[in-house]
C-alpha cells in the first residue's frame, strides 16, 4: 500500500460536514496513505486534535502517525473556521474549489494516485463566480489539457450491489430528453467498458435501460429507443462490446442486483440514482470515469442541516476511499 | 369473511400466466371467496382439475370445497386452451376483454366486492380490436355512468414497505412532461388521500416526488417543481391533506422505505416503478384509486416467455388477492 500514490482527498465546502466524515474517517484509521487538502483552522474545528500541515504530497512518509497530514493551498480565504457551520458562503465556496484545483494540479505533476472529494456547496461556489452544477464539470474542466477539449466524462454510482453509468445528469428531465442522442449513449458504452477494465473486468456484460415506460412498448410509448437507444446499442455491439437493451426501466436496475448484468446505463439522473439509493445512502460511491485520473466521492451533499454537530457518518466516504484505494491498486 | 362479497377475479391472457397462477393460488388455499372469470377450457388446461361453473357469483355458496368456481362469460371465443401458450392471439384478447367486462357489470350489480386481474397482454387486445394501453384505461371506460364522465383515476402501487401514486402512466416521458400539470398533480393528492381513508388511513403523510435532479435546485434544472408541482403542493396543504415536498426524486423514495411518509406521490411511471419493484415484484400489488370499486392486480405482465410452464410464481398474485380482501374489509 506505501508504494501507491497518495491519495489526495479535498475537504468539500467547510461549512458541511466534509471537514469531520474526513476526522471520523481518519479516527477509524480508514484515510490511509490519504492527504487532506484543507484549510487547517476548519480542519481543526472538525476535531482534528493533531495535524501536520505538509508541502507536498510526497511529504506524508514524514508525517508521524496520528498526525491528520494536511496540504493547505496557498491564497485560501481567511478565518474559514470563523464562519458558521451550514450556510453558504462565498468563502467557502471559493476554498473548496481551491483545494480541488490544488488536488487536480498534483495529480497531474504525478503527486497523487487518485483524488477523492469531499462534498460541496453548488451556491457557495456559485457564489464565488464558479457557476459549475457539480464536481464532475468542474473537474472533467480542469483535467482539459490547455488549449485542448475537454474529456467526455460521466458519473457512475456504485455500491455493493449495482453500478449505474449516467448518459446525463445536471440538467432538467426537458434537457435530458435533447441530450440523449446516439453519440452520447454510444459513448456511454465505451466509457463505461474502457473503465471497467481498469478495475480488472475485461468485458463487463452491460445493460442499458430505455428511455420510455415499457423502454417505449414498440414505439406506443416514445420512440427514443427505436431511433437512439436501440441503434446505439447495436453500434457499441458491432465494437464487441457486451450490451444489451433497451430494457425496460422499472426492471432493469432488479435485473442487474440480481446478478445479471455487471453495470447499468441509465438515461437520466434519477433513473440512475432511485435504485442506487433506495437502500441506503452509506455505501454509496460516485466515480467519474472519463478522466485521466480517478476520482471518486460519497454519494450524498453537504447535509447543511446536520453540520457541525459531530452527528454525521463517515460510511460513503470511507467507501469512496476504499474504492480509490482498489482503481489505484488495479491500475498500478 | 363469507358475509363480504366475493372477489371477481379475472383469469387475463389465456396464452399467459394468468391461468396457471390463479390454479397455484388456489391450490395454495389463497383463493378465499374469489370467483373466476374465465374460460373453463383454459382453466382445466392450467391444471384445475375440479372446477365448478357457475352462473352468478351468489353461487359461490354451493361450490363445493375443492372446487375452482368458474364464471364463463357468454361470447367467449370457442376454443381457447387450443391455442398455444406464449403467443399473441385476437381470440384471447377479446376472451381476456369479456372477463373483465362481466367482472365490472356483477361488481356494479352489487353482485362482487371487488375485482383483481390477473395479466393481459396489450397487444392481443389491440388485435381484438380493443386499444387499451392497460387494465387502468379500460377499468376507467368501463366505469363511466352512462353518458357520463370517466372518473380520474391513478394507478397506485404497494409492496410491504413503499406505496407510491402516479400522475402519469402510460405514455412517453415527452408526453408526461406535458401531462404534469397543476391540476393532474393536485388531484393525484385528493386522489391518494380519499384512497387511503378508505383503509383506515384518515390523514396519510404524503410526500411528492419532484421532476428534475435534485426537485429543480432551485429552477437551476427545470422550473416545473416552481411553476407546477410546489404550489400544487401548497393548494393540497390548504385543503387540508398532510403534504410535503417536492423532494429530490432520488432519495425521496427511501426516506419513505425508511418511514418518513405513508405514500410517495411519483411524476412518471418509471420514476414511481423503479423503486417499487427494485427488490423483486414478488410482493408487489398494483391498486387502481378512484374507481367506484375495488381493484388490485399483480405487479407483473403476462410471461408469455414461461406461460405453459408451470413455474410462474403466484406470489403478487395473492398478495393482490390479499389486498383486495383488506380493502373489501375495511370498506365493509
Amino acid at each position: 500500500m506505501t508504494r501507491l500514490k497518495p491519495l489526495l482527498l479535498t475537504m468539500g465546502d467547510a461549512a458541511g460536514i466534509g471537514p469531520e466524515i474526513i476526522v471520523a474517517a481518519f479516527r477509524q484509521g480508514e484515510l490511509g496513505n490519504a492527504v487532506v487538502l484543507a484549510d487547517a483552522g476548519a480542519m481543526r474545528r472538525a476535531g482534528a486534535a493533531m495535524l501536520a500541515v505538509i508541502e507536498s504530497p510526497a511529504d506524508l512518509a514524514d508525517v508521524p502517525p496520528g498526525c491528520l497530514p494536511v496540504l493547505q493551498p496557498a491564497d485560501l480565504p481567511a478565518d474559514l473556521a470563523g464562519l458558521p457551520p451550514g450556510r453558504i458562503d462565498a468563502r467557502n465556496g471559493a476554498a473548496s474549489a481551491r483545494c480541488i484545483e490544488e488536488a487536480v494540479r498534483w495529480v497531474r505533476a504525478g503527486q497523487g494516485g487518485a483524488i477523492v472529494t469531499a462534498p460541496i456547496h453548488k451556491e457557495a461556489l456559485a457564489a464565488a463566480g464558479l457557476p459549475y452544477p457539480g464536481h464532475t464539470e468542474m473537474l472533467q474542466m480542469l483535467a482539459a489539457p490547455p488549449e485542448g477539449p475537454m474529456p467526455a466524462v460521466r458519473m457512475m454510482l456504485v455500491n455493493p450491489e449495482l453500478r449505474v453509468v449516467l448518459v446525463t445528469i445536471h440538467m432538467s428531465l426537458r434537457s435530458a430528453l435533447d441530450a440523449i442522442t446516439f453519440d452520447a449513449v454510444l459513448q456511454t458504452l465505451r466509457i463505461a467498458h474502457v473503465a471497467s477494465a481498469a478495475w480488472g473486468q475485461q468485458r463487463p456484460r452491460m445493460a442499458v435501460a430505455g428511455l420510455n415506460p415499457h423502454a417505449g412498448e414498440g414505439g406506443l410509448f416514445g420512440d427514443e429507443e427505436l431511433r437512439i437507444i436501440g441503434p446505439a446499442v447495436l453500434a457499441a455491439r458491432a465494437e464487441g462490446l457486451d450490451v444489451q437493451g433497451p430494457f425496460a426501466p422499472d426492471t432493469v436496475f432488479m435485473r442487474a442486483r440480481r446478478g445479471e448484468f455487471d453495470l447499468v446505463v441509465a438515461m437520466t439522473h434519477d433513473q440512475g440514482l432511485i435504485p442506487v439509493k433506495y437502500l441506503g445512502m452509506e455505501q454509496g460511491v460516485n466515480v467519474t470515469l472519463g478522466l485521466p485520473f480517478v476520482r471518486t466521492s460519497p454519494d450524498h451533499g453537504t447535509a447543511f442541516d446536520i453540520a457541525g454537530q459531530g452527528k454525521a457518518d463517515p460510511a460513503s466516504l470511507i467507501a469512496a476511499l476504499r474504492m480509490a484505494r482498489r482503481l489505484v491498486a488495479a491500475a498500478a
